[in-house]
């Protein structure tokens, strides 16, 4: 347990060697995670965080790349978590790789991490949580969490920040796929990257259509995410960006809705955690139980439907229902 | 309830449009799904399930409207669910509404199911289940569930069926694509689909060697999945793929593997089931008790982190630990 302190150790005091080798094993769901995570704890829960998503090829990477210089031009230490698609068909991997030889070259105070979709144990947004704890409490205070739009875990990585950044081009399709992708409720901040490119426009007079549908509907303190032209590739209209995102955070802090959002947040964590605890505990306990009893078999013979069965067991366990009667076995 | 008894009573007698009414409750997430499932499910476990997957652009729906013409021809009820890619902007309705079409045209007894990952309440590979029974209570007998091999839940989906078909191509790149993306661990069967085009050969050797080198490691009775070149648009080889497939269906009855991998699924499935039920019985309430004992304030506040308060709330539910004493407010 010694080494692993010491890393502990020097991952608090900023040592990027022992932070990699941390997440490293978080990653790979080694037992001490859970040590790694109590120890880290106390050290987080002031960082701003920072989800960018959007349709593969929107330019995110080369924009994300852009914030960082900005922010890292401030002084801010900078963490960077890109998530790759799961599947290697995708080529995740590469577009990781991309940015981090970016970073590298000219980032000195930001620390890039790639995980792969595939490889996050015990779901994605749990571990890119955890990887984001463990950048804080070595020291980082910004920390962007950039993910493809594909796939509801993707988002829920997203949708787990302060602050949430969609990046579209105009050539990324109509405005349809914002909504049906479910980017409307989520967008803190648009940016519309490519935006030399014809159909900048349309598309953002669409966006600002769906914006106005959307006010009109919702209630609270409300902010109405900007939208901002921009072209990483040039670097034109990140500066504004940048603001923009500045802008969202203080609009957050000033109505306290930083506070809610993190602790509704940490509320939900903790619900998944006694889930998970509760399945670890007495989930598989309860499946020997009712295996014992026959239960199973009533199932494979189709007797009794699996969901029927459970609720039998469970409610048995807890006699909070008239039919735990029926449990075989009672 | 009566509408909803009749719409059941109709699909047990194979009328499509009822049954295509319960996916869409299902599908949604209806209140009434257990209701179904449980009426449906005595009228299932006999199907013959295989899933089919592979990288985008491996001709996959192609091949699979193919197969199912064969097993039409054969005089099978064939039922199929396309699982879509989650992200519209993947366009994935678009690759099920062009397999749809083919069917309408041609096979009247094949009953055909777009399906997206991202409506899929409760997990893609649940919903999927549910709907596949459905469609065997409709009377189907083979059902083919085909998902692109792109993240982990779509991968699952392929898994839990009798028979994997992984269909690969030659211009997919090299097989170590395959073992990456965890292919090679569930695929029974091998298309390689355009095998006109070039590589085709040397990506045939690779599974080879690939299947060679998993074969000196695995015990058990052994099946080694046979790679059938296929021309899915021409309809090469499409009869020889259709014979591998039930040789392994064959090699599972003969060595009552198909019972033990059924039910071995339908355990997982009763254990997650369970796990569900314990979550909604237990965990809310809990959460609540933990809240109103300060809990929530405590891991705020960084005193605790979130899994250890989970495992002392749920220790100090069952009394499983000494730290229970540590509860706040025991």
């Amino acid at each position: 347990m010694y080494d692993l302190q010491a890393l502990i150790e020097r991952c608090l005091q900023g040592d990027k060697l022992a932070t990699a080798r941390l997440i490293s094993l978080i990653e790979r769901g080694d037992p001490a995670t859970p040590f790694i995570l109590e120890r880290i704890y106390p050290h987080t829960g002031q960082a701003y965080t920072i989800g960018i998503t959007g349709p593969p090829g929107a330019g995110k990477s080369t924009l994300l790349d852009r914030l960082v210089q900005k922010f890292c031009s401030q002084q801010y230490a900078v963490g960077v978590i890109a998530v790759d698609p799961a599947s290697p068909f995708a080529g995740g991997a590469l577009l990781g790789d991309r940015i981090r030889m970016k970073f590298d070259r000219r980032n000195q105070d930001c620390f890039f991490r790639s995980m792969s979709a595939g490889k996050a144990m015990g779901g994605l947004a749990r571990a890119t949580q955890d990887v984001a704890r463990v950048l804080e409490a070595s020291g980082r205070r910004i920390i962007l969490i950039e993910t493809v739009g594909v796939g509801q875990s993707e988002l829920d990585v997203a949708k787990a920040t302060d602050t949430v950044l969609v990046v579209l081009t105009p050539d990324a399709g109509d405005s349809i796929q914002v909504m049906k992708a479910g980017l409307l409720e989520i967008a803190d901040v648009y940016a519309i990257n490519k935006s030399d490119r014809p159909g900048a426009d349309s598309l953002s007079l669409a966006l600002q259509g769906m914006l106005d549908r959307k006010a009109m509907i919702d209630a609270g303190p409300s902010w109405r995410p900007p939208i901002c032209p921009t072209s990483a590739a040039f670097g034109h209209g990140v500066r504004n960006l940048y603001e923009s995102l500045w802008s969202h955070h203080d609009h957050l802090q000033k109505n306290s809705m930083l506070e809610e959002r993190r602790k509704s947040r940490l509320k939900e964590e903790l619900l998944k955690k006694i889930e998970e605890e509760l399945a670890r505990v007495v989930g598989k306990d309860l499946l020997c139980k009712v295996e014992a009893a026959g239960g199973l078999d009533d199932v494979w013979a189709r007797k009794v439907d699996p969901l029927t069965m459970a609720r039998r067991i469970v409610a048995a366990r807890f006699e909070e229902r008239a039919d735990a009667k029926n449990f075989p076995g009672d």
